[in-house]
């Protein structure tokens, strides 16, 4: 397939007058997740990882990944046309500078590219053009259709919050910004602000479209009207507009004159490009709805707190599920992932997972983002330590937790137990965390990773992330992490708390809860503070830990977290299950 | 004295058809000491304190400080001919945006303000005018001369390595960068580079001057000759060219066609301007002294330690004086500080304070930068909270430390316990902390705080700054802090470690060592990783602490500290002195 498809693409770009082209993974909503239309990378090379670009010159051609896809890589493309680049170690900027002839025209496809990610090339001393129409659209013969999933209504028994109320508060913030409206090309942002969810891509339950939401709260919204059924379209109300893609271009050329809020990182840079052209004035600031967004409001945390109830007892079954089945060495990574999917199915309100599960046994434990395939896939032996990361969509709440546990009938070695406390200990830290209002993901981020650092011993990922209402499982703009955006953590918002560490070629752990974050009550404060309410409920697997290593603090914590566990989920379980659930969480001695 | 000097002033401003003109508390430098001859600001408005700015229009004028003092300014300055404000509530760029004539002429000296401060006047929409003269110099008939004081070699016995050495290092430096020069207006980093001392301004031991280091490690220095006697001459040797100040501005012309270094946010925007109008390319980048500079090599470190020990033992002399004297009542803020200055001065070495001691007690310990004096002087009762920061000046080392002590002879309240207790806890949490190389200030901050946050207990200040090898006792580029520059901490740095809490009115608490930045020895380790070796040799006051809301951790780390104390500064001390610090130094029971 792609032979043909390099030789058709160079054909293309010399029609039109094209000395190069960049091809990213991402769709015109720079998401994580990209239909099947927008997939331009893998038909043009083969290669599927989740992350990627593809340079292509007259005589030469790249394809760029990061570390998780090197070997994916290398098996997916032919080395005689494609040479395969460490997209750190050689950037693509670079790699162009260095490739392209003098002068040379690079083509990119403005709708693929944030306006951000466009400077580097720019910076780099390319002369970047950008496209009219997508060179591979043009050759792309069997193309498929953009996704058309129904969007229906998001009740309020959901989101707590009218969309009149939303639209009008992000419409304050733009007059006070004097700006006149915002450009929204995050479908989880117009997924909020309109009370809407859809089905568009995996895993995120949203709608694939773009709104502009104007000074006085009216707001457009552009979507492919086939999406919305006659109810779905009776909820949106007659304040919001709706049109299909084709009016988006003459909607922004109509903005001359006026302010316009554009995510300078988050949109597609071809949303300023028209707005100059138009004549109107781009004011580069945040989606105005990130912020709203990641702060659920009462209704929002009270439904984080039954789906996370009603998944516990689907994780705490399966757990139980696997220490029976474990020890006896007859299931792969991918029948306990199927396993737990299928208890999931059971629980009242279940969509979907909320991302790709990932089950890792032994060694595949320690690659960061396994992602098990009928190839990769091994049983689970006895013995070892196994990994599985997960997550679920449910309506009134989206969750990911992980667990990393021993498979039995043996004891694990102790150097095993010391690291998983260490994780633990780092796990606790955050748990217990309290702090004042201003202080960011950066902050906190060294107090999940102390007890291990003290032995020599890190990870090489966040500690966490920000996480939707039944919205995406990575949601911004907040994380704890040393890279976090200098932006305050406050009250509503859900975060990850997931410390690791990993062996490789040995075995990997990652113990992972989601966090609601409140305003703390404390009598001496001068000024508001804030923690953590741990919203996920499954035991931590006591047999990897080593409780002398442990503060007693640290225990009490453990004990009674495991304590609230065996209150709230054990009276959802049956017999073993719940004797089980008993077992796993009684207190340290 | 401020009537007549505001009226020269103005007279002067129209003489050279300005329409206001700024008047920050700064030197060419724009350093933390100026010298009397660049005390403008208090010639113009009599106020004294540490920061502050005037600005000046035809017909009003305003003084702005921040909010350590604002009383001194109520009490120095005229209120009928300066308007009183602060500096954050009502920045100096916003008012004259409101009080200057639209379009004036806003004079501003180049030498006393770095670009980013003159950036936020023209982002404020101001006309800002560069004066060839300042004009208060035109009307200060009585300026004092500047300062004179000869500088003298730093021997390698201190320095560890040759000035050669460091400039062929700092050479390298600009010759990647493919830079021709680096400007150094950084006095510190001239005494540093080029290995020599100076007593130009109070607390810190460096030469008024300024310095051109090229590509090719020649150096030029500009300084009063006067400055430099034969010795210290022959000590710069050959490579280092020297010529008075006027000799900077033709030799910054000559620079035409260079690529040359200038810190945008350290040096005076002077420089660049000169530099730009002689067609020099100007490459802003932070001086390139900096880090090396922080980075002490073993003899420094060496140097630190003894320099630490022989401090402790006038500390820990003081801190005995203070026992006995102070349940009796009898002294003062003031008669404290000089009993401390008393037994510093009978050390070996001693070349002065490294900064005005702050000795508070009660309710003058909450004030985080108190400065006593004859009016606010006050016996330091029995039974009370008293705090004493302060440091030295010798040829091996700088020296910073904070104690906490209980005046007795009665029992201090439970809440204060508790309190010291926490900011005990913060201050272990960091001498203790084991990181990875490439972490920053703002990452580790957050171990100093944790046991206050849980109570809802915060300090408005950072926990740490870099301290120079007898050198400034505030260096940067690095601190702990939220704030703090992102700057990985290295090995060889010093920084202290000073947690605080502060209950205004009451009392205050701060807990300060410094700190020596190590490589850690982990044998897990796949990446290196740094520790915290603690100079600071004094006992922190037991009858404080609450043994029982501490950790066995925490307990074995004072318990071992005070050992070491007692094992090192003891052999010191005479008999009664030696005596109290055994009991000072018991461990907990």
């Amino acid at each position: 397939m792609s032979v043909p498809a390099l030789a058709a693409l160079r054909q293309e770009l010399a029609r039109q007058g094209l000395d190069g082209f960049i091809v990213p993974r991402a769709d015109e909503h720079l998401g994580e997740y990209v239909p099947a239309a927008a997939e331009r990378l893998t038909w043009l090379t083969g290669f599927t990882g989740s992350a990627g670009l593809a340079a292509v010159l007259a005589d030469t051609a790249a394809v760029f990944t990061d570390g998780r896809y090197v070997l994916q890589l290398a098996e997916q493309t032919d080395p005689k046309r494609w040479q395969q680049l460490h997209v750190t170690e050689e950037p693509p900027p670079a790699w162009l500078a260095q490739h392209a002839p003098n002068d040379g025209r690079i083509g990119y496809d403005p709708l693929l590219i944030s306006e951000e990610g466009l400077a580097r090339y720019t910076d780099a001393g390319l002369k970047m053009v950008a496209v009219e129409r997508n060179p591979i659209d043009a050759v792309w013969t069997d193309r498929p259709a953009p996704p058309s999933a129904p969007a229906e209504p998001h009740p309020l028994a959901y989101s707590g919050r009218t969309s009149e109320d939303k639209r009008a508060d992000v419409a304050k913030v733009l007059r006070e910004a004097k700006q006149d409206a915002a450009v929204l090309t995050d479908p989880a942002s117009i997924a909020w602000l309109l009370n809407i969810r859809g089905g568009d891509v995996p895993f995120t339950p949203f709608a694939l479209g773009f709104a502009l939401v104007h000074a006085d709260a009216a707001t457009d919204l552009f979507i492919d009207p086939g999406k919305l059924p006659a109810e779905t379209r009776a909820w949106l109300g007659n304040a919001v507009s709706v049109a299909g893609r084709d009016a988006l271009a003459p909607a922004l050329a109509k903005l001359a004159g006026k302010t316009v809020r554009v995510d300078a990182s988050g949109s597609p840079v071809w949303f300023a490009q028209q707005l100059l052209k138009a004549g109107a004035v781009v004011a580069p600031a945040s989606d105005p709805c990130l912020l709203p967004k990641a702060c659920k409001n009462t209704t929002e945390q009270q439904g984080a707190r039954e789906a996370h109830l009603r998944d516990a007892a689907a994780v705490c079954r399966f757990l139980h599920w696997l220490a029976v089945a474990a020890p006896a060495g007859q299931e792969t990574e991918i029948s306990a992932a199927e396993a737990l999917l299928g208890f999931r199915r059971q629980v009242d309100g279940f969509r979907g997972e909320s991302f790709p599960a990932i089950s890792g046994a032994g060694e595949h434990g320690a690659i960061i983002h396994y992602r098990v395939t009928e190839e990769s896939n091994r049983p689970i032996k006895p013995n070892e330590v196994y990994l599985i990361d997960s997550g679920a969509q449910y309506p009134d709440g989206t969750t990911d937790i992980t667990r990393t546990v021993w498979t039995g009938p043996g004891q694990p070695p102790d150097e095993v137990r010391e690291r998983v406390t260490r994780v633990m200990q780092g796990h606790i830290a955050i748990a217990t965390a309290v702090f004042p209002k201003g202080v960011g993901g950066a902050h906190l981020d060294a107090f999940a990773r102390r007890a291990l650092w003290q032995m020599g011993l890190d990870y090489d990922h966040g500690t966490g992330h920000g996480v939707g209402s039944y919205l995406s499982v990575h949601e911004g703009p907040v994380s704890i992490s040393r890279l976090a955006r200098p932006v305050a953590i406050d009250a509503g918002m859900i975060l990850s708390n997931e410390p690791g560490y990993y062996l490789p070629d040995h075995y990997g752990i990652r113990l992972e809860n989601l966090l609601l974050v409140q305003a703390a009550d404390l009598a001496n404060a001068r000024k508001p503070f804030l923690c953590f309410e741990t919203l996920t409920l499954a035991p931590f697997d006591r047999r990897l830990l080593q409780p002398a290593l442990m503060t007693r603090a640290e225990r009490e914590w453990l004990d009674a977290y495991h304590a609230r566990v065996l209150r709230t989920v054990g009276p959802e379980l049956g017999g073993a299950e719940r004797d089980w659930l008993s077992a796993a969480c009684a207190p340290f001695g």
